[in-house]
């Protein structure tokens, strides 16, 4: 059914108007709504409610989606890279193919405009792309030979052969700021997809019907590309069903994005399961941006305009959004605050992703403008609809930032809070005292990494990212990229959620003692015949 | 102080009885004894106390021991590669130089035998000097490099370049099985020291003084080699020092080989923390060994005396123990049990590692064989001496196995279970019911992998290592080693506590965008000066 969807829109190429939303939770690729209760979509610009009225999962329609998602591991683990490969690509296809309705629904559920929407899913197909080429190439697995030494003494060498494998089926929590990219068939997805895990999405309450049309287009690559149908469910529900898929003990792994508290409550509840699960959350961060004195001085205002537009990207609801500013109250900081509060003050109100998120906002900057030494320096314009997020500039000084650990909480939306140390000493203790973080940037002249040599090394402790220069929005979906960092911006630092290295959070090793070739895995056969880089004997060889 | 004596000791060749046991902690290598609770050494061959009373260390010295580690990790941690790999060379001939003296109170207090403690030595140096040539190969942090595309549209591309880097102190809970290559110097602190992480033992209450001796060349290295003091501590404690040092903030990461009880209650511990850390224990497997139906009628005897020896390695005491064996209740079988039945009968008793766990064994092994369906098949020879473990061999069909989860559980000493199944199906749901373990073994013909086409892939959902005939005790040190698996063989199977690919437990990724390339890592460097892979704009690049 959702493949004859799929297929039939692809060819009239139809309106949200023309789409009808059903509502039902889709369970290997089954409709399903045995449940009472319902929620409903919002339009954050309007306080409207979007037609369709979604029917939230019972358990019995979680464990069905846990177990047809099992049973579907055996029989996915084992397609080649080439089918699991045509299966992300096939995926990427069938959400092209929804169409202009995905980008209006989207546009309808989060009030996000629709250049981001449309750039938001070329991102998404993007990398579920990557994801198949990253298969096709196939090094991913690791795969380390030690031959066998039935010469050596006291004892013989085994040959020993290992790479990865997959976890197990994988709960995947989506975001509500990308309903696209970091939703259904988001990274997380597309790297448990290609890691060879099957997937349950728990959709976001924000975005529902995104969240069904992109599960739609899901199914219909499934049946497609002939997966087994577990390979795919996607659930309505709330903290309820949320736990019930964690602590199903099908589960092997869970994927989020959002806050700290979701994020933290899934891992305890994974923890303290009679089998505990890996869960990555990625959760809250503020992103300090570092202007070292020098360049302050001779460059700082330069940064203000690229900086106020990282701030108010999607009005702010960036996981990577600068909410800090690190500098010192030496020569130029007059100049550049000035610079940055007039970028702010122009600065539009934009409608936030729904009503919570901008009551959340208002709350936390109200919060955070009455602690201790804290001022607000600017203002954006006032907003000009409902649900409007307005952007802000304030200004603490450091001595005040070190005793205030409230300074360091995410205030999600478009705001920033500029710390101003007296020195270089306090400047590192700024940074001693910083909690773990997605990025941190740096802004400074060649005098200023003498005069601060360590600031590099002091801040790969606190970040997964660090940039020079430029603006931590904008996450590059790329073999290097490290979306993560150490606690409470992630719940596990190991790993990163962007990013074709993302698939390493859903694989263990296993090894293979002795052998006989016909019955190894072919990543680890003699001849190699799967063509990839493998360590041997210690050494790196390439595929010959 | 420690230098000294450890170059003293070497050139002297000192034994045992000449080497005073000071029973202090060795905090960042001064040696330190606030406390007032101390413990002592027992020889369990004879039930008497060694020389040395061990004083428990005090909150005070927890503390100082995990802020000389935070202290340290800032130097340890930008510390060359050819420097990190010569302290744990040095750590190796400072073992080395300990001479016989480690060798005699490590029988002493064990129990094992000098011959297998001489080559647990071997193992625990080579082990060492091979994680040294991992850092001087210096691959392992995983370099991956892409390169700007400032051209690009509608987005330029930006330089990002990712590696590994340590994760920070780590706090080791050594196995009593291994006192050498899974204790103070062994394969998790040689892992963290290689990665860049200091590390704080807790030593083991059943081989203090082997410890004591271990720690103070580990000192002497950290002397020798001009690293950091607090890179290394050594503390003495039980229940609830262990728990004090787990939650220590300073700490980043856990190893820990043991039980099943106190590794849960550590990695639960850990995840209720502020800030969770990882805690990679290994602790209970009963590594199953499956002896398909065409082999047990035609080579079924024939693993009799390889298996029994297995078994009785170590007095039973190894992680990988052959604890069940699972095979059918078809031709064959009966001259199979005879043949082990006749091994086991023969087998000596050994004397075991301490009276707990002795008693633990007579007890499980009592429990066991009062379960439903479970027969005594044959029993070693009589213990002649104290705390000594009794062969035992004990059969039960698998009707029974798939009703009793009990059946499951570790017994930690020299008997082992035969699983008899009636058919494949049987067989099939047996595997479907096994916990995870650290390894699994297969015995089968080509006929039997014909008849059981799925078995290989079954079971590597199960454990982290498959082997191909041979016995699970023994296990290389190479880079393909895995020793790990799913739940509850460790409570993290992403990841080897074996081998040199333990070194990714205690590293996390950090990405560096846009940097100029004298402020990058080495590793991530345009020229490529280190010398190793890198992932480069999706290719593996071998050194030039």
């Amino acid at each position: 059914m959702s493949r004859a969807a799929g297929t039939c829109f692809s060819l009239k190429k139809p309106t949200y108007a023309t789409m009808k939303i059903h509502g039902k939770n889709n369970i290997a690729g089954a409709l399903s709504a045995e449940g009472s209760q319902q929620i409903e979509a919002i339009n954050p610009a309007n306080g409207a409610a979007l037609d369709g009225r979604f029917t939230l999962a019972t358990e019995a329609e979680i464990n069905r989606a846990a177990e047809t998602a099992q049973e579907a591991f055996s029989g996915y683990r084992r397609k080649t890279a080439q089918q699991r490969a045509g299966f992300l690509r096939a995926i990427g296809e069938e959400i092209l193919a929804l169409g202009p309705a995905l980008i209006e629904r989207a546009m309808a559920e989060t009030g996000l405009p629709q250049a981001r929407l449309e750039g938001e899913r070329g991102r998404t197909v993007g990398q579920l792309n990557k994801f198949a080429d990253t298969l096709l190439e196939g090094s991913w697995v690791q795969a380390r030979i030690d031959r066998a030494q039935p010469e050596r003494t006291p004892l013989p060498r085994p040959d020993v052969r290992s790479m990865y494998i997959p976890l197990g089926p994988v709960a995947i929590f989506g975001a509500s700021n990308f309903p696209l990219a970091f939703s259904v068939a988001g990274g997380d997805t597309a790297s448990a997809l290609a890691a060879g895990c099957p997937v349950i999405v728990k959709a976001h309450p924000s975005h529902p019907g995104t969240s069904e049309l992109v599960a739609g287009a899901i199914a219909a690559a499934v049946e497609k590309t002939d997966m087994p149908p577990g390979v795919f469910s996607m659930i309505h529900g709330g903290v309820h069903e949320s736990r019930m898929l964690v602590q199903h003990p099908a589960l092997k792994a869970v994927g989020f994005t959002g806050s700290l508290k979701a994020g933290r409550a899934l891992f305890d509840l994974a923890a303290a399961r009679p089998e505990p699960i890996p869960v990555y959350a990625e959760m809250g961060s503020v992103n300090p941006v570092f202007i070292l004195p020098d360049f302050l001085k001779t460059r700082g205002a330069e940064v203000a305009p690229g900086l106020c537009g990282s701030v108010m990207l999607g009005v702010g609801q960036f996981c990577t959004n600068p909410g800090l500013v690190i500098t010192t109250d030496t020569p130029g900081l007059p100049g550049f605050l000035d610079a940055l509060g007039r970028q702010i003050q122009t600065s539009p109100a934009g409608t936030m992703l729904n009503a919570g998120i901008n009551a959340a906002y208002e709350n936390g900057l109200a919060a955070l403008a009455t602690r201790p030494g804290v001022a607000v320096l600017a203002e954006g314009r006032e907003a000009t609809g409902q649900n409007q997020g307005k952007a802000a500039l304030l200004r603490v000084a450091a001595t005040h930032f070190l005793q205030d650990e409230q300074l360091q909480e995410e205030v999600f939306g478009p705001s920033t809070l500029v710390v101003a140390g007296e020195n270089a000493e306090q400047l590192s203790r700024v940074i001693a005292a910083l909690h773990g973080q997605l990025t941190a940037t740096i802004y400074g002249t060649e005098q200023d990494f003498r005069d601060f040599p360590d600031i590099i090394d002091l801040l790969a402790q606190k970040a997964g990212r660090l940039l020079f220069g430029g603006f931590p929005t904008g996450v590059e979906v790329c073999d290097a990229m490290v979306h993560g960092g150490p606690y409470p911006a992630t719940t596990d630092s190991r790993s990163t959620s962007v990013g074709t290295a993302a698939i390493f959070r859903f694989v263990r090793p296993v090894a293979f003692q002795n052998f006989p070739d016909r019955l190894l895995p072919e990543a680890l056969q003699e001849e190699n015949p799967a063509g990839i880089l493998r360590m041997v004997d210690g050494v790196f060889l390439p595929p010959a």
